[in-house]
This record gives C-alpha cells, structure tokens and sequence, in this order.
C-alpha cells in the first residue's frame, strides 16, 4: 500500500536565479503485519497521509539534488525509522520544465514545459536486501522516414502483411536501467548520456541513417549500445510501442501515392520489450 | 512482443435480434529464438500483423462465447499451430454494452454503453506449462458515505492525519482472480457472481451496512468474500486505489459544516493492494 | 474570467438515508470594467477564489435540489450581489453516482458510478437581460446493429464510399436544450424524459426499430420528438459523433465475412450538428 | 456536418533528406439544403468519407506548404467544386515533429516529437463571404516563479485569499489571432515571430522579468506586444489557464516553508480570456 502522485515543485533560488524542480512520487510500502487486513488492527500502519509528509518533508530538507538521490533518500528514511517496514518501493517522475531563453540568454526564473521524453527514477529495498536504483524514460517518440524495413518474416495462411524494405518507423520509447551500486554517480551527467545513445542507435549517423530490419534489431542495438557506453548500467530494458504509418492507395483516387501521403494507424499497434544485462 | 489494442465487434443474429461483443484484445509472445533480436533474422517471426489476423479470424469462426474462453481459443492456436512459440498471453477487454430496453421491453438490435466496471480477462501458457486463466473488473468507482473510519493507527512527529470513525470511503476496485483447472465453467455466471460478493462486502447489508476500519480490511473483506463463495476462484487480487473527501472547513466562511460538502482530494491518492489464495 | 472545475460532493442526509449529488461547476464573470486589463488596476476584480468560496457557500446553504436550480441560484446571487458584474455564466456537470441496490433492495449509503451520458446545465446573465437555462447530456454512446443506411448520395470523382442499406450505427451523442421562463419546473422530471426521447427516437420501437437514412435523418427525428413530447424546451441542439465500424473483408484470409466482425474506425470520425428551434 | 481528426503524414523529399508535416485536419460543410435532415433525401449530402478524399488528394497534390494555405486550399476547393456548399471551415493542426541532431548535425531523416506548445490554424468562408484565416498556439505551459501578484482586489465576507506579491505564476496559454486580407503572407515566419512575442510578454526581460500584477494584465501585455509587432494581426484572444501553486504550511510539521515546496492545485483552476482587436 501507500501514496501515489504525490505531486509538489521544489523551489531553489540562488540570489536572483530560480530553478525548479517539479515531481511526482508515488511511495509503496509492504509491512511486516497482517492484522490489518485480517482484524482491522491498525496500530502498526503508517497512515497513506504520513507517507506524504514524509516525502515533503525530505524535499524541504534535502531539496532534490537529483530524482534517483532524492528516492535514495526516501527510503533510506522508511527503513531507518520504521521497523515495521519489510519493503520500500519509491518512483519519482519529473515534470519537464526547461529554463527559457530570449536570444540565447537564458531567464532567470522563467520556464517552459518540454514533454519530449519523461525522466523518471525508482528506488527499492528490502528489509536486509540490497537499495536497488533504476532510472529511465518514458514517452519518447521518435520516428525515421526510411531506412527501416521488415522481410523474411515467417508466413502462413494468415499472413496478409506484405515485405517491405523502405517503411516508415516510428513508436513511442519506454528504457529503463538498473545501476549497480551507486558510488558517487553523477545521475544527471549519465542519464543525460544514456538519452543520447538511445538517440544515436535509433536514427544513425545524421548524413545516412541505419537501416532496420525490425523492430526487434532496433530495441537491441539501443541496449547494445547504452550497455557498451555507460559502464554504470547493469541491466536494461527497452519497450518500444510503434505506430504503423499505411501508405494510402490513392489508385481509386486517380493518383499514385509514392509515400507521400501516409495514414497512422494507432489501433492496434505492435510492442517489442526486451531486457539486457551483462554477462 | 505483441499486438495491443486490436479492437472488433462481434455481432451474432438469432433471426432479428442481434447480440453484440465489442472486445479489444492484446496478444503477446515469446519465441524461443533469439536470432531476430541478434542478428535482425526475421525467419521466425510471426508478424504482429499476423498475429491480428489470427485473433479476428478465431472470432470469426468460433465468436466469442465467453471472453475467457475466447482467450482460452487464441492461446490454444498459437501454442499448437507455431513451434517457436515459447510462451503466449492474451488479454481480452470488453466494451461495455448493455441492450437497451423501452418501457421494459428488450430492444432486439440497439445497446447503450454503461461503463459501470470493464470486463477482462487473461489466460497464458508456457510451452509445456498449464494453461492459467485469470478473470477481472477493472475501473468498478464506489462509493459510501458512512460507515468507515481509520484509527489507532501509528504516530511519529510526521502525523497530521487525525483519527475519524465516520469518512466517506470511496475508490476505484481492481480485482483480478485466478481459476484452476476450467472444467465446463460458465463464465459469465461466475462473474457476475463475484461481482455481486464485491459489492455486497464493500456496501454491507442495505439497510445498515457494515463498518471498515480501513482500506485494507475492506480489502480484505472483499477477498474473504469472494473466496468462500466462489469455489472456482484459487487466488485473488484487489487494488483499491481510493479518492479520499476532505471535509471543508467553513469556519472562515462564517458556517458549520456538519459533513454536508466534502471536496474530493485526486491527488495525490492512497492505494491498497493484496493477493489472497487458497490454503 | 472565471473558476472551473470546481468540485464537491454535497450530502443529504435523512435520518439514516444518505443521497448524495458530487458535482462540477465552472462559473464565468464579465465585468464592467478595464482597468484590469489595461492598468493593472484589481479594485473591481473578485477574485476567482471567492467566486469559489461562493459556489460552495451556496451549496451548503441551500443544498442542490436540481442542478438547474443550483445554477440559477448562483447566477442570481452575483447579479444581486456584486454591481460591477455585467455578465455571469454558470456550468453545472454531475457525477453519475447511483444507489446501490442489494436483490432489488436499495442500499442506504453505497452508491455506484455509471457513466451512461452526462447530465449537465448552463445558466447565463447580462444584466439587464433574462435569466437563460440550458439543459443537457453528454457522453451518451448508443448503438444500432442495423436500420441504417445511407445511399443517393452526392458523387462525383472523390467518392469512394459505397452506398449501404445495412450499417451499423454508432455514436457519442451531446444534447443540449434551452427553457423557456422557468416557472416552478421539475427539472429532473423533465430531463429524464427528454433522455427517453433521445433513446426511443435513436432506436425505434423495441420489436423493429426504425430505419435511419441518415444520421442527419437520425438528429432531427431526436429533435422533433423532444420537442413535440417536452413542452418546456425552447431550442434543442444535437451533435452526433459517429463511429463507423468498417465490416473486414476477410476473402484474402479464405472467409466470407457477413458482417459478424466489424473494426470500429475511430478516426477520423464523422460528425453532425442540427439546432432546432420552435416556429 | 463534417469530417473530424483526419490525421496523416505528408511526406517530402529533396535528395535524401526528408521534410514531414503530421497534421490533424476537421474539415465541416453547411449545406444550402435542409432536405437531407427533414426528409432523409441525401442527393445534396456530400459523405464526410469524401470530404476526407478531398482533404488527402489535395494534400497529395499540393503538399502542405504552411498549414495555413493548405486550409485555404480546402476551403477553396469545397466552395468552387460544390455549389450547395453555403459554408465550410477547416482545422488544422500539426503533429510538432522536430528534426533531430547528433553534436549539432541535423539529420536527414530522423525526427523527435516535442509538444511545447501546438500549432494550429482555421480557415472559413460564407458563399460570397471573404475568406477568414485564423492562426494559433494552444497548450503552451509556461511558468515563472516570481514577479507575480495579485492584491488590491475586491473584498467581501467571502473573501478568505490573502493578497501577495510574490508568487508562482503557472498557465497553459492558448492564442488565436485573424489576419486580414492574405497576401504573400509567410506564415511561418509570422508564427514564429508571433511565439516569440508571448514568451517575451510573458516572462520579461531574461535579467529581471516583468512584475505581473494580474493574470489579466499578462493577458493584457501579450496581446499589446503581438499587436504593437505584427502588423499583419487583426484581432487576437488570449485564454490563461492558470494552475495555482499552493505554498505548503508545513509549521505543524516543525518547519518554516520560505515558499520551498509549492503543491500544484489542479482542480479548480482559475482562467482568463480577452479578445482584443485593433481600432
């Protein structure tokens, strides 16, 4: 049980230069005792209430150096104060605020909202266990106009799908990572690199691309490649929701539709979800 | 991988009236290869297109008797007919239609639609594995006004939350249950039965109703419930995610609100989940 | 300028029988000024704030005997109150909780929520002018499985479609009506027979229903009957949002579909509006 | 009547580097007839499943050189092909893709989707009416965490908001503006020069900001900057809807709260609107 969007902006001013923090935490925890499910005896619940000011009260104090520090030390406070607490689960989401800029000067405490890929983090731990710490990225949606194909599928009676070498690829991005023991990260620094893989391996070098072969191939070589470059990531996995784009037949219409004209088809659409670790 | 989100309507004549499931199904798979993640080999891989295909052509030939038995269906085929199938999982989802009825009289073709709780649910397969079948209500909203409370819960500095024994408790219901092995169930019948026990173990008898002393006892009161009535059912979860109300304090307005307008607090909101089997 | 959403649950209780009424309301103000505006000169502004404490200070005070009423209330109540006001609009929407039966027995405080269309109502202010009440559903989605069609349309080198004489049709329906002078009128007596209206005209006798030829046909015959049946209503506007559902041509998959599997098309999707007044 | 969410990609290619314009297009006709909803004769009625045709072969034929001259061609199109066309408007809103970049080097055909704020434009004409073009920004968040007030506003027993001069201001902003007769117009720059007005208005000069004594009076100045700027704007309306942040009193909880944590209060949520012209 506990608290779910727990939603509030951290405000750090230095001098005259603001910088905002806004986030939304949901904390879950699991207790030693059962007697409140089984007798309605509820002397050892933490109540959902408490759990938030906990949250808020960590924020004031510490501020929020960076998501994954910030439920670090949220469950840090859970598994030092409470000792009926047999399990910590804590997930902080940012809103996407970016400062604002007038002819590249940057605004001292003005912003704009960004969603173009959600930042968020997770923190775990059992009682006697390991804190384990993911972080990742969430509604990220890219697309690649060609270089991105599907054939030599398998095929059956019901196969309808044609081969295709030049397709439209385009879906929505959900990565996740788990760090191994956190020593002194610089979480902003790697998240920031780990974006840009996931950049690189989706479209390849800007002059030419990278051609896909399926959605399947996409997915490993974004986790190929964050693996390879972000030594701090131990396990990775990558969910990739596409939307299908169908090239109209404009044959009835008198027209020949060279790709030009293509319509997006967001029911049903296809997944792909893998996870990678090391060896 | 998989296909989500593939939506169709069902329709089924008996002379002039019409009965109609409108469904939305997502299927998901494992392949025993690896090939196509590795080496961008498509050779065994069914395409999520195909895999469409084969969801509305089962529907087509079998309909869809019961959701259950209908996931039951498309489980079977992949698991029979694709030896690269490791493991297969189908979702059914069911839009809520209900026949209209004027003055009492059951229209034969027109339904409204009454999202009063959605319908789903779930059967998966490992090669070699049981068949498992879960069934569920989803986004079931109730509420009642009286007869709940929340004390003698723990306190530390970081308690705000005072003691009530009156609140309103109101929430949005998951369950979800797991059946063992489906021997000519009729599973309509179970269902709406489980769903008449979650109703009556959340409200109590009518004209008194029965007191909770938290989400995690009513939680649980659901369970128990379910359980003792419905033999079918071997293992069953409940989430309650609830809305709580927070009594205005009018006192600044120059009036006393005796728990006549209450403003419903979304977010953030407490969250209950259990899973309750058989011994 | 204005509050909205403004949300609340306002109960009632009589003896041990609660009923409760949860509501949104947006209530819009016009001053009669601009030096806001223009100089930042807030002396006439109230704030929206107050416009908040305002709405549910009349809540409490004289509870929602119907929707409408409440509306009128509180457009009466700033006209009255406040000189700088030169228009005030007022939103009303309900929470569709319903009482919760147990074997036909009528549960004294569990209530559920059903969604199957929206009731709402508008008021609306100049001063100087009349009272004007506007009443409404929303969200309201029905379905016919056949007596529709739609043939001798317009054609020309852009027409695809093919006629029909046997579709199925479906759609989101938003009525929204005006009264007249509203002397003593029992408001939800009113709108629970408009809804009859719309649902009898939308569907035809129970035993054949009646044919569509349209859904322009389909909007007016709502239309015309609310208005030969509800005296009380001056001008009755209806938009009618379709879902087509497109019967699958399963030849390529060796089936001949007649149309028992059907793909809901959600966009683009066609939509309809009429307003009809009396002569 | 009409067609809504015509959605589709408009592909263009120059060598090997790609151009895409995702739109989202709601193109409605008003008829010179009414014989379609009074007598279900449909020989005038043009199907929304033509009105799409049109929409998509002129796109094909065209292009989208700006989104507001391919919605000048559809209105043209409709009121030059059909003479029972008495009005037709068209909404057009595009998909905000992004062309990504590796260390600076924009790619040749890769693209990200950045939501900060979506472009949309509308064009409508009467039969022997001028053509009116209209162009806009809507779900624009912007923020700035100081240099905003409200005081000196008007008090009454319903009053319980203190005044303050130093709080967050937090808005999602939506702005339409007419042009006038267009000729030559380069939209695109207009529109972006015309963003960069409301985000100055807005936030001020980068070093210090612009004291806001009111949501009205910021209202106010974009208005006036767009105005004063771009001189091919008519008439422009602003709606501001502002999201309150609520500075936490945490004195219950042993801390003093220097306006650290702020919690966003969603629902209600106050808004402001103001059309504003030139004389």
């Amino acid at each position: 049980y506990g608290k779910n969007t727990i939603k509030f902006l951290r405000l750090h001013r230095e001098g005259k230069k603001h910088f905002v923090k806004e986030v939304e935490v949901c904390t879950h925890l699991r207790l030693t005792s059962a007697q409140e499910y089984l007798e309605g005896n509820n002397s050892l619940v933490i109540p959902t209430d408490t759990i938030k000011n906990i949250v808020l009260v960590l924020a004031k104090k510490n501020g929020i150096p960076s998501l994954e520090q910030f439920a670090i030390d949220i469950c840090n406070h859970f598994m030092t104060t409470f000792c009926q607490v047999a399990y910590v689960k804590t997930y902080v989401q940012e809103v996407p605020w970016q400062r604002l800029h007038e002819n590249g000067v940057p605004h001292i405490h003005s912003f704009i909202c960004v969603p173009d890929g959600i930042r968020f983090c997770e923190a775990e731990q059992c009682r006697n266990g390991p804190l384990v710490v993911f972080a990742g990225i969430k509604d990220l949606k890219l697309m690649k106009t060609t270089q991105s194909g599907f054939e030599g599928f398998y095929k059956n009676e019901h196969t309808t799908l044609p081969e295709r070498h030049d397709r439209i690829l385009c879906g929505e991005l959900f990565c996740k990572w788990s760090y191994g023991e956190c020593k002194d990260f610089d979480f902003d620094c790697i998240w920031n690199k780990i974006r840009e893989c996931i950049l690189e391996a989706f479209s390849g070098p800007p002059d030419c691309g990278q051609y896909s072969p399926s959605y399947q191939k996409t997915v490993n070589c974004i986790q190929m490649l964050v693996l390879s470059k972000v030594s701090q990531v131990q396990v990775i996995e990558v969910v990739l929701n596409n939307t299908f784009y169908n090239v109209l037949d404009m044959k009835n219409l008198g027209l020949t539709n060279d790709k030009e004209v293509l319509i997006p088809v967001e029911a049903p659409y296809g997944s792909c979800a893998c996870t990678l670790g090391r060896k």
